[in-house]
C-alpha cells in the first residue's frame, strides 16, 4: 500500500507517492495557479495525484489515503479549509471534492507547516522523536508541533502560529496585526530590514561594511560578509540570532521537545547556526542539567518535507 | 470509590478525598516544614491521606488512586519529583515511597500548576472544555496546560512554563536567569513594581496620587486606587494589562484552547479583570471570525484547584 502526498503552495501544487518508509517513489508538480476558481485549482490536486499513479505504475486503488497539505486555516476533522491568506479558499470542503475526483476514500488535511514538522518528524530531522517542533525560518516564521507523533495545531486546529508570539512589547509591526512578533525579529524578511537599517546606520556614521556595496540584500547577505570579516554584518548576525535564540528557549520552556529542526531559507547556514544558537539557547532554557532538553537540528527534508508530512497524515 | 488528591506546598500539604462528580467529601491540612528530610514530609502525606479515611469513614481499600500535585519538575511515568526549588526533593520517588505507606497502589503525579488546570477544567471554570489553559498570576506566573483532558507538560515533563516565555527582549531580569519573561511583567510581583516605580516617578514629577500614602504596596494598591479615580494608578494597572493581554494573546495564537481561566491573587479582581482583557485580547489574536477562540475566564476552584486536579490524574 501507498500512500499521496499533496503539498499545496501559493506557486506550485507539488505531490508525491511515499511507501511504507516514507521513501517518495514519484513525484511532480503543477502551477497552483493561485488566481483561479477553488474548484478549478483541486481538479489540478487529483489530476496530479492520477498521473503520479501513472507515471509510478500503481492503480490507484493501492492509495491508503491522501494527505494535504494546504495554508492557511484546516479543519481536518471536517475535511475543510477554513481560510487561506493567498489562495482562494474559505470554508472550502476539500476533502470531499478530492475523495469524489480521486476515489479515495481516505483523505487527511493539515495547515503546510504542521506537515511539514510531521515529515521531519516521521522521516527527517526528529525522525525517532515522539515530541519536536519544526520553526521554519522564510518570509516568515512558521512552526509546527509534533506531540506523541501527532500534530498538535491547537483545540481549533488555527494554532501553532509560533511566529505570531509576542516577543519584544509594543516592537516592530507585523503583518498580523500585533507589534513584536517573533517572526518579526526571526524571519529572513527580519533579517534583511535589520542588515538594511544597519547599512543605513554605517554609512550615516561614516563606518565600512562591505555590504553597502550589495546590489540586492537578501537574508545571506549578513551571513556572507560576516564569515568574511565584516564587522557591521557581526553585528546584523548577533542580533538576530539573539532574537532566534530567545525564541527557540521560549519554545523550550513550554514544550520540551526532544528535537527542534529549522528548515526555510535562513537553516541554508547549516551547522554553523546550530553551533552559533547553542550557547545562547542552552544559557536561556529551563530544566538543563535537571531534564534533557532538546536537541537542535537543521530539517534534513527540503522541499520534501510537506509532502511526506502530508502523506504521514 | 473515591480518589485522593494532594496539593504539596512549600508551606502547607492540603489533601481532599473526592468522589466521581470531583465533590471534595473531606478535606485537611498540615504544615509541610520543608526544611525537614523528604521522608518525614512523605510520612505526614501518607498519614494525612489515611486520616481523611478515617474523618470520611472510607476504608482506604476503597481509595482508587492518590494524585499528588507537586512543585517544581515531576516525572509522572517514573514517579519522581526531579527537583523543587523550595523543597528537599531531588531525583525522589515519591510514589513508591507513598505507596509503600499507603498500601494504595496507583500513585499520578503532576507539577501543582498542572494540576490546578487539571482541576479547572474537570471541575472548574474551564469543565467541558476539551483544550484548556490555565494561568496563574501570582508571585510567579504559572501555566498549566490541558491537551484532550490531559495534562500536558512538555516532552520530558518540565514544559508548561508559560511565565518563561520572553515577552520583553533584553528586559527586566527574572528569578530564572533570562530577561523580559512574562512572569517578570504579569505576575502580582510584577504589578507591585510597576506601582512602586509610579509612585517614585509621579513623587519625583510632583504629581499627585493616592498610592503615595499606603502603608504597604501590594497587588491590589493600583487596582484599588484606580477604582477610586486615581489617574497614575489607572496607568499602572492599564500598562500591567497591557502586557497581561499581550502574554494571553500569544498563548491563543499557540494552543487555540477553549477556555483560558485566570488564577492566582490578580484574579480575586474578578469579571473586571475579564472585560478590560476582552478588547485588548481579542485585539491581537490569531483566527477571530474564522474559528471559535478562547473564552477568558476566572478560575473557580481556589485553593482546592491543586486537590480537585491531583486527584483527577
Amino acid at each position: 500500500m501507498y500512500r499521496i502526498g499533496v503539498d499545496l503552495g501559493g506557486t506550485n501544487i507539488a505531490a508525491g507517492i511515499v511507501d511504507r518508509e516514507y521513501n517518495i517513489i514519484a513525484k511532480g508538480s503543477t502551477p497552483t495557479k493561485a488566481d483561479r476558481p477553488a474548484d478549478e485549482i483541486i481538479a489540478d490536486m487529483a489530476w496530479l495525484c492520477k498521473k503520479l499513479c501513472e507515471d509510478a505504475n500503481i492503480d490507484i486503488s493501492n492509495i491508503e489515503s491522501i494527505g494535504v497539505a494546504s495554508p492557511g486555516v484546516v479543519d481536518n476533522e471536517n475535511g475543510m479549509v477554513l481560510y487561506a491568506n493567498n489562495l482562494p479558499f474559505k470554508n472550502l470542503p476539500l476533502a470531499a471534492k478530492l475523495r469524489e475526483l480521486t476515489g479515495v476514500q481516505t483523505i487527511k488535511m493539515a495547515n503546510d507547516a504542521n506537515a511539514a514538522a510531521l515529515g521531519e518528524a516521521v522521516a527527517g530531522a526528529a525522525k525517532g522523536a515522539r515530541h519536536s517542533v519544526m520553526v521554519t525560518l522564510g518570509t516568515g516564521v512558521g512552526g509546527g508541533i509534533i506531540i506523541d507523533g501527532k500534530v498538535f495545531a491547537g483545540g481549533n486546529g488555527a494554532g501553532a502560529e509560533l511566529g505570531h508570539i509576542v516577543i519584544e512589547h509594543n516592537g516592530v509591526p507585523c503583518s498580523c496585526g500585533r507589534r513584536g512578533c517573533w517572526e518579526s525579529y526571526s524571519s529572513a524578511t527580519a533579517l534583511i530590514r535589520m542588515t538594511k537599517e544597519a547599512i543605513e546606520k554605517a554609512n550615516a556614521e561614516g563606518r565600512y561594511t562591505s555590504m553597502a556595496n550589495a546590489e540586492k540584500i537578501s537574508g545571506r547577505t549578513a551571513c556572507d560578509a560576516m564569515r568574511a570579516g565584516d564587522e557591521v554584518a557581526k553585528e546584523v548576525y548577533d542580533k538576530y540570532l539573539s532574537y532566534l535564540a530567545n525564541g527557540i528557549a521560549s519554545i523550550i520552556n513550554v514544550f520540551q521537545p526532544e528535537v527542534i529542526s529549522l528548515g526555510g531559507g535562513i537553516s541554508n547556514e547549516g551547522q554553523s547556526l546550530i553551533d552559533a544558537l547553542e550557547p545562547l539557547v542552552r544559557k536561556e532554557q529551563y530544566g538543563g542539567g535537571i531534564v534533557k532538553t532538546a536537541d537542535l537540528r537543521i530539517a534534513k527534508l527540503k522541499n520534501d518535507a510537506g509532502i511526506i508530512g502530508a502523506a504521514a497524515l
